[in-house]
């Protein structure tokens, strides 16, 4: 299957194993959309309003006027003049501020946002050529070049031309964004394709777009061509700047073929887009060696090369991985979207093994290294997000490289994808967001409202009103937080043992035995409208520690709190964090603080801090109360000095 | 001269002032010959053996079997099968390897090696295409290509083809290698030049080599060449990745005209080599809007951002310049190549003005920032030269980008060229190394020995040795941190004010007034046979502040003592070096320790540190002795903390 002889063979074979999902062995839960849950979430709500009255149109501005993005379209349609400005791919920044556009449209219309749209979309169609190709850098630079070198982003382009056009298809019932992007693919699929040229992409996206695109048309040569594409990887088809200049066959994973793959490698963003397209496919073909492929994958993901905030991709270098371990704070790169391509990941490896594994995952990544990017007023944004901060990380208004304002823009837009899921007799319910929605079962449709404080407070109440009495499954995660770990694998622990009864669970008010499978807390009965379940998991505070194979975290520990991740900043210590030490005797108390960094839970106790003598010639051990904030809120009250992993003891000084 | 259209007019008046130096306005110090010095300094001439028995064979080693560039030669001229392996400028490695080859022949005759740059130099002659062009990337990777994209370095390596070229027909007198080298250019001049294509060197460094091709063929074609080539910048004549994918016209200082620039920006050693091009050029053409031009950039260089190594290019992320002041110490890029290029263009410098200014920041660059390239033994090599590490830093083997150690091996081989200039009426002495030689004055020779034990002890002593009894001025530069300056700007100061006597000088014994000239002693008079002049410097320790722009250095002072500046290590101060502090009060003494590092002055005394109590939840601060040892030999006891500016007082503490 990965020789290049059986090359076709293989595809003969997959196309006539396409299908939708639940024909093959996997679990395929199927996903509920966000246009069905309304979202209600005290923690949630507000960060989306946000979202739709600040960012998208910060992402807008950029995009119209400050880099002028949309100017390169125009451009190609011959109605401004000038040269290409700006980067190979910075048509992707129109698309995605597009996307984020839409899916707020479709949480909150709005007759002037959806006009921008449309002029949005008339310019891009304006820019497509006769035979489909769009793409304003090699229009306006020189099409002879076209489709010569792999990692220029052609590809990824199309990607979030594809995305943004399911999105805003979704969300308004337009269809001309997507028959550009139509057009663009099948022009590429005039050039590439099995018997034609080879293609792999340089920068993975445009495989799980395509799966988006069959899923609105049923059109099955879109995850044929997806499919095809992922099969390309690893024979040594590839070139490109970053397989040729650089002599990188890592950087965009292409080592080895996709369910060959045993090591994460290479740029995060594009290995965590890859593995997204890839399970897509999988869900579809059935192919379990990319299931097992994926799943080694992850392990290597988790149990070596994963940040306690859910964050990956060490390296500033390669914006990806290094060795195994190597996890260091204050150079950890964690790029915004690395984080969102996890949530993307985990999402569609719960979807096809249903565990509960993979959304304590996306949790993990979701409200700390992808939630962090994005300043509470909405209008600021982290490019990396690390661990540590001496002082000088700050929030920019905007990036050269601008891939990740618009992609924390459109994951938040579209959380309600993530809270839910289901398969013909069960329930899931994933995240615990205050929401509404109504799920088609085998027996009929069944509203679930849920109510919680959550990630303050561990209640969840689940009222279930089936429109006619019917017996199902409801499948309520039980987060990997509240069974004793910390982190999805061994990478990390929590420090004591914490107590032993961490979750309860009530039916209409009485107490019930938990059943766990996969991962979820069982409710299998009949229900009748207004069932009412309530799980309460406790919260207390615990210390985090990492193996000792992750050298900066030596001595060290980490306060997390059901799944949010804290840290210590300099502003609320004097200015400095990085000189505190926390014994492990010293205790904890939650306090909520609702006039603090828009409403916080903190985590304050006594500990100590080591400060210069007066004389400024020697140095001296103070008490000193120490007070952490959820990490994702750090960094909103200026640049300080910031700090996850605490100092338990001291080995060492340093006079920065 | 600046515009397009007056552009072949500009070449045309140039052309006619073209001469050999010392017809038009500059000092235009002629060159002594690194060939007709020999050396025989106690602490130079044993790294030159080094070089000569390790470094150079080592090269040799990696050049041929290790890395193997020299078989792209081998497969382009077919001796060899297989595809081209490397990166595009790896034919530099090659040339740069035979440049100190050829150095070491000169200095130390040696038929072995001899024959294996024979053997090389037939390799590469075998590579060279009928029409003279040379590159074996795009020989081997598809000849259409050559000449599309300026930042591919087939100019850069035409540059190092021709400065190995030159040395080795200075060594040996065969120009086989220089015939390859003239072929080449003569095949660039066919395509690029006044009427023709435009080309803007993508990596500067063949303007530079034009000249030493014009030096030893005296055929102006090269240095009309090599005026033109500068002329070509900052008209936006350029294309190459560098500026079309990166926007990034500083990055090759491709903003402004020669003639125009006021700041020094882009990536460090492109920056260095340009300005020795373009120093040459003026050297000839007499052209003082070139002098003018770098005169403002070299202020801005040491004046904002030099650190006191005489290291520059602060920045990583561009190998190079970044905001003013901007001079991170463990972030320091300070690659060992620039350090190299800021004692050509300092050499250059010099020549053209007379003044001493640039060989003091040439002998900071060579004892402090070049020289810490080079391990003790010869066979480890430092890419980057931070002024500060964690411990991380550390001596490598080789580099995939290997110009560093080639580059350091050239320059040392080739020391003797720094060390002494002359005019008709004049004998400079730049540089207090050991050696002699014979100057050809225009009354007749006059040699020269020259003793002393500098860096190590002040006193240097010449023997002026006529031909016959003769009148001229002997000129000695007085260096710049003896006259109360440790920097060569105002970037840097002593922080107390030292002995008012830093010089005394006798002539035969007697005590001489001091006369200063552009920073020179002068001491003229009627020479005969053994005369005898000696100059005794005093080297009391001094402690550097930096300017309150620096904020890296703030409460922070570094030690020097004479032209070194010295560092504290770990190893020397229970593994920590980062946790000490260094009052103003505390003394400092020298002390020669013989069986250290190969010998060196250690500078010691008493400050304090501060370091964890034993329970390891707090810290004291404690007496600690403090032993500094020079910058450049740090890091050959291993990979440990290391610090140049140390802390005078604590505002601030880290627990690492």
């Amino acid at each position: 299957m990965k020789n290049q002889i059986g090359y076709s063979v293989l595809i003969f074979c997959c196309c006539n194993a396409l299908s939708l999902g639940g024909q093959n062995k996997f679990a395929n839960l199927a996903p509920v959309k966000f246009s069905n849950v309304q979202i209600t979430d005290a923690f949630w709500k507000p960060r989306m309003d946000k979202v739709a009255n600040v960012t998208v149109p910060v992402c807008i501005d950029q995009t119209e006027v400050k880099t002028g993005r949309i100017r390169n379209f125009e451009r190609v349609a011959g109605t401004r003049d000038g040269k290409f400005e700006g980067i190979f791919y910075d048509d992707s920044d129109v698309y995605k501020a597009l996307e984020a556009m839409a899916y707020t449209l479709k949480i909150k219309p709005d007759p002037k946002l959806e006009a921008k749209c449309d002029e949005w979309i008339d310019k891009i169609a304006a820019a497509q050529q006769k035979d489909g190709y769009i793409n304003t850098y090699y229009t306006l630079t020189g099409l002879d070049k076209r489709w010569t070198d792999m990692s220029m982003h052609e590809d990824y382009n199309t990607g979030h031309l594809l995305e943004a056009a399911v999105a805003y298809y979704n969300a308004t019932g337009k269809r001309k964004l997507l028959d550009v992007g139509i057009r663009m693919v099948e022009h590429m699929m005039s050039l590439f394709g099995p018997g034609k040229t080879h293609w792999v992409t340089g920068h993975q996206e445009l495989e799980l777009a395509l799966v988006k695109v069959y899923q609105v048309t049923n059109d099955k040569r879109f995850l044929d061509f997806s499919h095809w594409l992922l099969e390309e990887r690893g024979h040594g088809y590839a070139h490109g700047y970053t397989w040729t200049d650089w002599k990188d066959t890592a950087y965009a994973q292409d080592i080895k073929p996709v369910s060959l793959t045993t090591e994460i490698t290479g740029h995060a963003v594009r290995a965590m887009y890859l593995y997204t397209g890839a399970a897509d496919v999988a869900a579809y073909t059935g192919d379990e060696s990319y299931l097992k492929a994926m799943n080694t994958v992850w392990d290597d993901v988790v149990e070596r090369n994963m940040y306690i905030t859910g964050g990956i991709g060490s390296s500033g270098s390669n914006e990806g991985f290094s060795k195994d371990y190597d996890l260091p704070n204050e150079r950890a790169y964690c790029e915004t979207c690395a984080s969102v391509g996890m949530v993307f990941w985990n999402q569609r490896m719960n979807r096809l093994t249903g565990q509960t594994k993979f959304i304590d995952v996306l949790e993990k990544s979701l409200y700390n290294g992808a939630l962090d990017g994005l300043s509470l007023a909405g209008d600021r944004f982290f490019y990396g997000n690390p661990l540590a901060s001496s002082g000088t990380h700050f929030r920019r208004e905007w990036f050269g490289t601008a891939c990740c304002p618009s992609n924390i823009a459109r994951l938040i837009a579209s959380l309600g994808d993530y809270i839910y899921a289901s398969d013909p007799q069960s329930i899931y319910v994933n995240l615990f967001v205050g929401s509404n929605t109504t799920i088609d079962l085998a027996k009929g449709k069944v509203e679930i409202r849920q109510e919680t404080e959550y990630p303050w407070k561990g209640l969840i109440k689940l009222t279930v009103n089936p429109e006619k009495a019917q017996s199902f499954a409801l499948k309520i995660r039980l987060p990997g937080w509240a069974k004793g770990n910390p982190g999805a694998g061994a990478l990390y622990k929590f420090l004591d043992e914490g107590p032993t009864n961490f979750a309860t669970l009530k039916v209409n008010g009485q107490a019930q035995n938990l059943k766990l499978d996969n991962g979820y807390l069982i409710v299998e009965r009949n229900w009748n409208k207004g069932d009412v379940v309530e799980l309460n998991l406790a919260m207390p505070i615990r210390r985090v520690v990492a193996r000792d194979e992750v050298k900066d975290n030596e001595n060290r520990m980490a306060l997390q709190r059901g799944p949010l991740v804290y840290c210590v900043e300099g502003v609320d210590h004097n200015g400095s964090a990085w000189n505190l030490i926390v014994p492990d005797q010293v205790v904890f108390t939650p306090q909520w603080q609702p006039d603090l960094l828009g409403g916080v839970m903190t985590l304050t106790g006594t500990g100590m801090a080591i400060v210069p003598t007066k004389d400024g010639i020697g140095a001296q051990t103070i008490k000193q109360k120490i007070s952490a904030v959820p990490y994702f809120s750090w960094c909103n009250r200026g640049s300080n000095q910031m700090l996850v992993w605490l100092p338990r003891k001291v080995k060492e000084i340093k006079i920065p």
